[in-house]
């Protein structure tokens, strides 16, 4: 069982400290209770909860307190927060999946603050992760992007090493041990986009393929292993004094096409957060390829790249001012 | 609209003769109306409709006879033949989707057979390949297959030129021409696959995004020029005169594991028909990692891999005597 941390995510835990983050749900009970009996063969540093009350339910005090009990039992502290995740969704005019991912984030950035080689776990489980691959399908998603979340985030310091179980072993494992774990009723509203996956689309893939579960990881794995191959072949886009990437038609023009476009999806990371879609990269290939010199293309993040009769220019909007806050967090 | 046959297919029409595999239905008759009005332009040397009647409903003899009058006013030939498809699937048994296939592609290569540079048309559209897309996300494809059918088959001598044209612009046109079609009532019978993705599937994913249909198209294009790149870069497996592919430790050693599988497939393809599937194919560079020295793998079209010592060696299966007939068509 200890291989589960480093099978999917390529992380070492001797010396870490360990933060999972618990909903108090099946998948995350079962992560805890797992990290908890692995701890001393992992060489864990530290080990403790953290349960964002995210304020939506009348019920969720009361979960927030049940989680606090279940760490109690096993002997682990509990960090806790609560948000307002309603009102926050109003403020920033998001919707309340969007506004809870942001108050999660910086629940999560508090609870790694100050701590060394500290990081998140989060239950995200195969299911999940066959979920997730079919909403970046219909989204819109390119390759490897396509094959779904990340194991391993260092960036935002965050583990997800149950990936590539299936949520039955789960269930399985923490009916098995008698831990009380609870079913967040708002996980069957269709108001959220990935409940109308879990109970829509997923069901009818896997009444196609019993074994569809096996396929995405199949294929998880082959686009990490894409991921690499490109980082490892893709030079690494600089920017200069003035905060320019700069991609010289010398360059690109020996690159193949399927190559090109990834190339300024890596230019575009380099200057900050911000995620190009597949659809405007492409946009942005077509007018390499046609020479449409002085165009310039918006992407998000207030980053501009400008076609040039020497190559293409990345670089920051003039018009967006000075970044934002949420731009330094990459 | 010149550019709809050379746009996804790539494919020179100067010269050509085309075979406009026509159902009968709204695609296929806006495919063969394009192609009768632009066949002077696109210096066709010869067009023609084929009909294959599948012989699975009462009503399939009038159909065949409705294509032949609409050939008839349009001033095309008309290539007919008749099969009993149920026959076929109970004799070689199989369902009744893949007997149908089989019975259209042996319609098909006796359409082509003796003349010069024909091919077959297909009138495959934009819905058709995102479905196409969730079939094989269900079925465990791999990268880029999943990126769905191609619009140029050379083996098959087979275009798919509308690939990329939405359903909805070909029921507009045969509209707008006051063509007649007919609409297959099997399209509506749940017992296909097909039919359960078109009408189950495919509406969830247009919901969460109604420009799914342009973000199949754009994974499409990335799918053929990551397949171009791989392409390019792999090297041509060659098998030797006792007709074994043989790839040396000392090649694969050096390519990205990124790589190495997909040049797995590539020896297979050398091999003869039989597709391989993304499940084998990472087992076998699973075995070659772990140097599993004598471990034999079975893939399908009576393939065998071998693990030795210097490498994999790529063979036909002693056990499963001389090619079939089906094995010589690829």
């Amino acid at each position: 069982m200890a291989s589960f941390v480093t099978g999917p995510c390529g992380h070492e835990p001797a010396g870490a400290t360990w933060i999972v983050a618990c909903s108090g749900g099946p998948d995350s009970v079962a992560l805890l209770a797992m990290a908890a009996i692995l701890r001393e063969r992992l060489g864990l540093a530290g080990l403790m909860a953290a349960h964002l009350d995210h304020g939506l339910r009348p019920e969720s005090g009361a979960e927030a307190e049940a989680v606090g009990a279940l760490c109690r039992t096993i002997g682990l502290p509990c960090l806790t927060a609560r948000a307002d995740v309603a009102e926050l969704a109003r403020e920033r005019r998001t919707g309340i999946e969007d506004a809870g991912r942001q108050a999660r984030q910086t629940f999560f950035a508090d609870c790694l603050a100050g701590r060394d080689n500290a990081w998140v776990l989060t239950g995200h489980q195969l299911n999940d992760l066959a979920e997730d691959q079919l909403m970046r399908l219909a989204r819109g998603a390119g390759w490897p992007a396509l094959g779904g979340m990340a194991a391993l985030d260092p960036a935002r310091r965050l583990l997800r090493p149950l990936l590539l179980t299936p949520r039955s072993a789960l269930t399985a494992f923490t009916a098995a041990l008698g831990l009380p774990t609870m079913d967040d009723p708002s996980n069957a509203d269709p108001a959220y986009l990935r409940n109308r996956v879990r109970h829509g689309l997923l069901p009818l893939v896997l009444a196609e393929n019993p074994r569809a579960l096996d396929a995405a990881a199949r294929l998880w794995r082959q686009a990490r292993l894409d991921a690499a191959y490109f980082d490892e072949i893709l030079p690494v886009p600089v920017s200069d004094e003035g905060g320019a990437v700069r991609l010289p038609r010398t360059l690109l023009s020996g690159l193949h096409p399927a190559l090109r476009a990834r190339l300024y999806a890596r230019a575009l990371d380099a200057l900050g957060p911000g995620q190009a879609l597949a659809e405007g990269l492409a946009a942005l290939e077509a007018a390499y390829a046609r020479r449409d010199t002085g165009r310039v293309f918006q992407f998000p993040g207030g980053k501009t790249v400008r076609v040039g009769r020497e190559g293409l220019v990345f670089g920051r909007d003039a018009l967006s001012g000075p970044p934002r806050q949420n731009r330094k967090r990459h």
